[in-house]
């Protein structure tokens, strides 16, 4: 009987999946009796629309202002051209089988609509590594510029961490706020976790080696003992402010396991295409949407063909045009639906990819997949996750710059130069860059036609007073995208904000 | 100027390849005029010192015990059968495509050699996931046994150690450990490490959730906003002692990332045996081992023909033979040698595969890959690391049992019984074991007759006193194999101790 009670426990306090919004395919039951939907957006949350308002019976039609569907959800690859604001235009020059995803590039998973839909419609997916021990934390004002390895910097701040406050309930100075029991089980706990040794100490030895990594790794035969290296001191790592990386790795949106899709993120949408790209008209550039009582209409001129407006109508819209691009058209909703959708800026991110004669990283440096981090403005270099330990080229992404003023000057560049810089700070960590660099592609958001911006940056403020307005059916128009979503800039917040406004128009539909 | 010292420093300390004692493919210069060697097993070691003594000019030749090269390097797909000691034969009942390896099963990034080996070989890899955060720490004496999500005994663990450390931090009880100024950047440092409020407070909300996980996620659409949930007490981890599994997932042998060979471990054991597959003679149980100042004789017998004893002469010889065997064949080698391959006894390890209707880990719990554990003797669940997010069958590893008495008691139970026992403990944990679960094999090393146990089990003092003389060459025999390396159960050390063997054994032929 005690275990089926903690069997009882056991299956109440797992069963994830009640954690997530996503409880499984959406069912909308009932017979729409052919109301029909003019969906704005061919990424991953008009087309999750448009595939399940299909499903119920609506007549559905997707306007699409690229000539791909997608959206963010983009893979570049050798061949591939893109134009940017202001008219640089670049082709990306990667030998075949190498990519950047200069949009999203990883999926939690606690992301259950995306991987949904992922089995759905059989997108392979790999491991995406957050989190490599081997990677660099690199600070140029630190360890005197020397890049440090992220485990020598996670084990001898956690180590020295736990021998302070070891040392400290041995002192008694913990009676206040700890058992005795309690304290004596910490101490054994602060000595495993921490690395300690039998004194309690956070030292150079072979204990904290077996986490740092050593000095000489162990080996075989004669010539085998393993030597340890020396800690850095706490203090050196508190001013170096290097442990601020530390806090990324635990974060729930990048804990292991993570996935990519084999290939490239836009197989993804490219799977979703395969669905519903029947009902795309792309090269479709929205000018304007009006609403009545009977319906909707939405101006629009084809960015292929000559410069005239054309109309499509429907009884319901489902507008996913990124809010950035959405308050510079006259749109008619509410006084409320438009403040909510000025409100919220868009925030700038660069991605740099740079294609390199060889993996050097993993031949020279033992580095397979992950990311460094640095104070440079490059901030990231994020190694491939695929095709491990294999000979000839590869590509890395170089930068990837968010916010701040570092992104804002990486986009005033010209993509040549963004290029050249990223690599000129990159061999400051790499130094096989000089000599193995062969390519390289920058996309800078804010200068991307489509959405003039990584994703919808909402301000504390802006989201108490705006979001639940931008949420609300009006009129006959519905908002959707990751700016629609408690997950801005996640793919997953697309696809689950697409399914909000879905259920509750299907809901408003049965009800008419 | 400093921009070039930098980078000097960068240089020096980066230099990854330094730390570990492999430096590139091995280089025996000069002509060995013929001379042979017989290698005693097939196993990584073996093939890897037949191989690069052949490529120097060697005549070799290898006896293996199995019907098939690699060893331990071993993967059990559907079909395949196998003998243990005592008489049970099992056959493998899984799906096509699905396998479990039963010896060595993951790849640490520092393994130099044996990456190198698949490189040269062109074995495909692809992560191996040792930390899963969204799988589970079980303690049946703890949380009323209910299993806990890893990410929230982690982040609970250490934001309420970040806590305490804060805590002393402001009563100024470090002020004679940490200078005011390192205690201000600390406090900070320790904010952000362990997930603490404004107030450095570990409490229910949006900032520890961002780590611990959710009780409900943030969404999309109207119904957006997350919910966090209750952290544990901090004694109640205390008590539990699931706190020893941290220690874990930071293990130098343990980090990411990771690596598998993409279809089973064995895909090594196959590239070694295609470069020297035509060298070995399967089915060879060696039954004596003979020197003289002129050669090695070696009697052996056919296992699966008459039991005559035929002889292998060579120059020189390469015992892998595990010392667990080699400690019962009659061995012309010194005394010292002799005490030393008697000095190590072989430990036990129990590794049970179970083959399920459905991937319910993934598809019930959003447990992709990694680790589970656990109090009960089945002590780890590890779910597949490839064919992530399919539907169909799955098969996991369902026990891995090593050292201490559950693996004695494993041992001793049939096949059947250790299958029986894994699905009934596995329920505990996984109550859909009950419905799912459709056929296993358990491999019980210590009935393994090619090896008798897992590994070579050195003690420290064992480790002191006959390491040396293990690994000398004694007149014409050398050891080699992970018991001749300070990488024991590791195939690594396997290499390592090959090469270090025949670089020293090539070295005495070039001198006489």
């Amino acid at each position: 009987m005690a275990g089926s009670a903690a069997m009882y426990h056991a299956m109440t306090s797992l069963g994830f999946a009640s954690a997530s919004p996503y409880k499984g395919p959406i069912k909308l039951n009932g017979d729409p009796k052919g109301a029909s939907v003019l969906i704005l957006g061919a990424g991953l949350a008009g087309m999750t629309a448009a595939l399940e308002l299909r499903n119920a019976g609506y007549k559905v039609q997707i306007l699409e202002f690229n000539d791909r569907a997608g959206g963010r959800n983009w893979t570049l690859r050798g061949g591939d051209s893109f134009s940017e604001l202001g008219g640089f235009r670049q082709t990306c020059e990667f030998e075949s089988g190498l990519y950047i995803n200069p949009g999203p590039w990883r999926i939690p998973y606690h992301h259950r609509a995306l991987l949904d839909y992922c089995k759905r419609f059989g997108v392979s997916l790999e491991p995406f590594i957050q989190l490599n021990y081997n990677a660099l934390i690199h600070s140029s004002r630190a360890f005197d510029g020397a890049p440090q390895r992220i485990r020598a910097v996670k084990a001898d701040f956690q180590g020295q961490v736990s021998e302070l406050l070891a040392k400290v309930t041995q002192q008694g100075k913990l009676d206040e706020a700890v058992t005795k029991e309690d304290q004596e089980v910490l101490l054994h706990a602060l000595r495993s976790w921490g690395a300690l040794d039998h004194d309690y100490k956070y030292k150079a030895n072979l204990i904290s080696a077996g986490f740092r990594g050593y000095a000489r790794d162990p080996g075989g035969g004669l010539d085998a003992i393993p030597l340890s290296g020396d800690p850095l001191a706490l203090s050196e790592i508190l001013k170096s402010r290097v442990w601020r990386y530390l806090q990324n790795f635990a974060n729930y949106n990048f804990q292991t396991t993570m996935f990519q899709p084999v290939g490239g993120m836009d197989m993804i949408g490219k799977a979703f295409a395969k669905e519903v790209g029947d009902l795309i008209r792309y090269n479709a550039k929205v000018t304007r949407i009006q609403q009545d009582d009977r319906g909707v209409t939405v101006s629009y001129v084809d960015t292929a063909g000559p410069a005239t407006v054309q109309l499509a109508k429907a009884d319901w819209c489902i507008c996913t045009i990124p809010l950035s691009i959405l308050s510079q058209l006259p749109v008619d909703v509410s006084a409320a639906m438009k403040s909510a959708i000025d409100a919220v800026p868009y925030a700038g991110s660069v991605k740099v990819g740079l294609q390199f004669k060889r993996r050097f990283w993993e031949e020279d440096e033992a580095i397979y997949g992950g990311i460094s981090y640095t104070d440079l403005p490059i901030r990231q270099i994020a190694y491939p996750d695929s095709g491990f330990n294999r000979s000839g080229r590869g590509v890395l992404l170089g930068a990837y710059l968010f916010d701040g003023a570092n992104a804002y000057e990486f986009t005033a560049m010209t993509p040549a130069e963004r290029v050249a810089r990223t690599v000129e700070f990159g061999a400051m960590i790499h130094p096989q860059y000089r000599d193995e660099f062969e390519n390289g592609v920058a996309v800078a958001w804010h200068r991307v036609p489509f959405v003039l911006g990584c994703s919808g940056d909402w301000s504390e403020e802006a989201r108490a007073t705006h979001y639940r307005d931008l949420c609300q059916i009006d009129g006959r128009i519905a908002l959707a995208g990751e700016h629609a979503s408690a997950l801005p800039a996640w793919q997953e917040g697309a696809i689950l904000s697409a399914l909000d406004a879905i259920a509750r128009l299907h809901h408003r539909v049965m009800r008419t």
